[in-house]
């Protein structure tokens, strides 16, 4: 959406790669110069609210003495006292007719938020508006100290400093391009030939990037659990990446509240041995997978995810697999959200979900 | 609309406090216990996106050697490496036939983010839903350093340490009642005796509290002028607080962007005397006050954003004051937007922007 940032060509390479009218939604300005927005969608109500955390109180600290705007005075602030500290935040839509039994959560991978449901980073409309338009009521969440969520002081409530990743951690690391294939000129990045994220925003992605604790994992999962109590209902969880780990063991705790998990490209899974597999034997559970997964880390990552998968199947549970390139579809990325066929893989996704009776009529 | 993180009556006093239907749009479960939802919104497209910000390249820095998942292998970190910095974060709902003629931004203040605009801490419908049902595009921004704007690592980019705040500097500052008044037994609180912000969800309001810079106000002024440059037309800007100084300044660096501002609550303003005010002498601009304003630090805000109104005025612009004591309304804290009459100062707004031209026909 954001053509301003985008490099020379994206927005004509992306009309290359989607002709579809739902572009028209997202790029406003260039309304005009693609096919029509599709049917407006009726909804019922939009917000957003935080959930979990509990108070921490902070002494012993020195006071600071800072000036919070140009005009004010200098002020002075006490840093003892309590704070919520744990909570994440949910921004929900609902339809005014959703055709789904249930709500549907989008629940984000390592340092990133909840806005990478939404546009893609070279502005196609993201997997939030896709699963509204299918139906479903959306709720999209930022995790314990990544986004809206906040984060807490370190080291008195998290021990460590939180990670940064820089463009070319993202590049290697989601499986863009080889090391050498990445360049701070966007028309001198060299993806995998088949590489399907739009390496020319690779920027917007990098906007989007929130730093990470690698010490708030119990915050994190008590967060998530207090998130499915408050809900009504059981839902829906797509989930990526580093979600997948919390998003299994919440489902463990609390099977109630879960009525199946996508888990896409998850980064790693509880150790079987540890968790009493049958609580979940009723959830059923997609595991999706992009290309290149033989690039470090993810051997390593997916054997997590592998093996509790098969320790569910042998527990009596239903386990589904949707390895891209086994059906022919080469080229996705760890950011499957983004990549050029990401509406193609949230269609899958979406099947996969009405097969599971989980669309009404 | 969070239940069970209200103290006992909450909910009860939030039904005391507004007996308005648009309660069940966010009461979602509690639907059933009030008044019918509103007719749906018809949503064209919703979304968001990052915008601004600039490469910033860190060296000499060591790396790290870090488990990023409980199941995963420790990874080395490379710390070292290109960064995206001072971007912002933008999410949009828009309209499938607005009635408003431009966009409408909501900009929060400091240590919040866009959730601000969103559910109130007692579970309300926020000024996001009401501006959308008022016809407007809503634009929901989090600034440079908070929220999923993300923020960049200290002492390498910023050079200090951020501000945390407490749930006392909260109930302090944003004059929600006497410092001995404040109480974490929320059945203990004693707020002014008029006060109109729900101190019984004070919790809330902190689970929102976002770590802010005092050394960022640089950055974050690039950051609205890209985003405000992003936008074809003209934004109707409404902010809270730190951000009004932002605005003002946007406004008078790119005027034919902004069609009107309603600052509430201004923390402060750009000097007259630096800048040329006959440039946004055609932005009409309303000023929003509550109640308490002697308070501290509230004299010495207020002084800036009056001086700079006068010098407006003096110019040729177009100034109105909406005192909201003066007008026999008492007991508005700083958190206007989340006060139990937030409704009815949003309708006294929203009067205020159709008397200016801003709505179709």
């Amino acid at each position: 959406m954001n053509r301003k940032d985008l490099a020379p060509g994206v927005a004509s390479r992306r009309h290359a790669m989607l002709g579809t009218g739902v572009l028209a939604a997202a790029a406003g300005p260039a309304a005009a110069q693609v096919p029509a927005a599709p049917a407006p969608l009726r909804v019922a109500s939009i917000g957003g609210f935080h959930v979990g955390g509990e108070v921490r109180t902070l002494t012993g600290l020195p006071p600071r003495e800072v000036r919070l705007t140009a005009t004010g005075p200098v002020r002075r602030i006490e840093v003892n006292g309590d704070y919520m500290v744990g909570q994440m935040y949910v921004q929900y839509v609902k339809l005014a007719a959703p055709s789904a039994r249930h709500p549907l959560m989008l629940w984000h991978g390592g340092g990133l938020s909840g806005a990478c449901w939404e546009d893609t980073p070279d502005g196609r409309p993201g997997w939030q508006s896709f699963f509204l338009r299918a139906g479903h009521d959306v709720y999209v969440s930022d995790a314990f100290e990544r986004g809206r969520a906040s984060w807490p002081r370190y080291p008195e409530i998290l021990p460590d400093e939180p990670v940064f990743r820089s463009l070319f951690e993202a590049w290697r690391t989601f499986r863009f391009g080889p090391p050498d294939g990445f360049n701070l000129d966007p028309a001198k990045r060299r993806p995998y030939p088949e590489a399907r994220f739009p390496v020319a925003a690779l920027e917007n992605l990098g906007r989007g990037a929130i730093p990470r604790w690698a010490s708030s994992d119990a915050f994190t999962q008590r967060a998530y659990a207090a998130y499915l109590a408050r809900m009504t209902e059981p839902s829906v969880i797509v989930v990526h990446s580093q979600g997948v780990a919390f998003a299994l063991r919440a489902a463990l705790e609390a099977p109630e509240k879960v009525a199946a998990i996508v888990a896409v490209e998850g980064s790693g899974a509880p150790d079987p041995a540890t968790v009493d597999m049958a609580r979940m034997r009723n959830i059923p559970l997609l595991m999706v997978w992009g290309d290149f997964i033989d690039q470090d880390p993810w051997p390593a990552y997916r054997r997590a995810v592998d093996r509790f998968a098969a320790a569910l199947t042998a527990a009596g549970g239903k386990v589904d697999l949707m390895e891209l390139p086994a059906r022919g579809i080469r080229g996705n990325t760890h950011m499957i959200m983004h990549d050029d066929n990401s509406e193609e893989i949230a269609g899958l996704i979406q099947g996969w979900i009405a097969a599971q009776g989980l669309m009404k009529g």
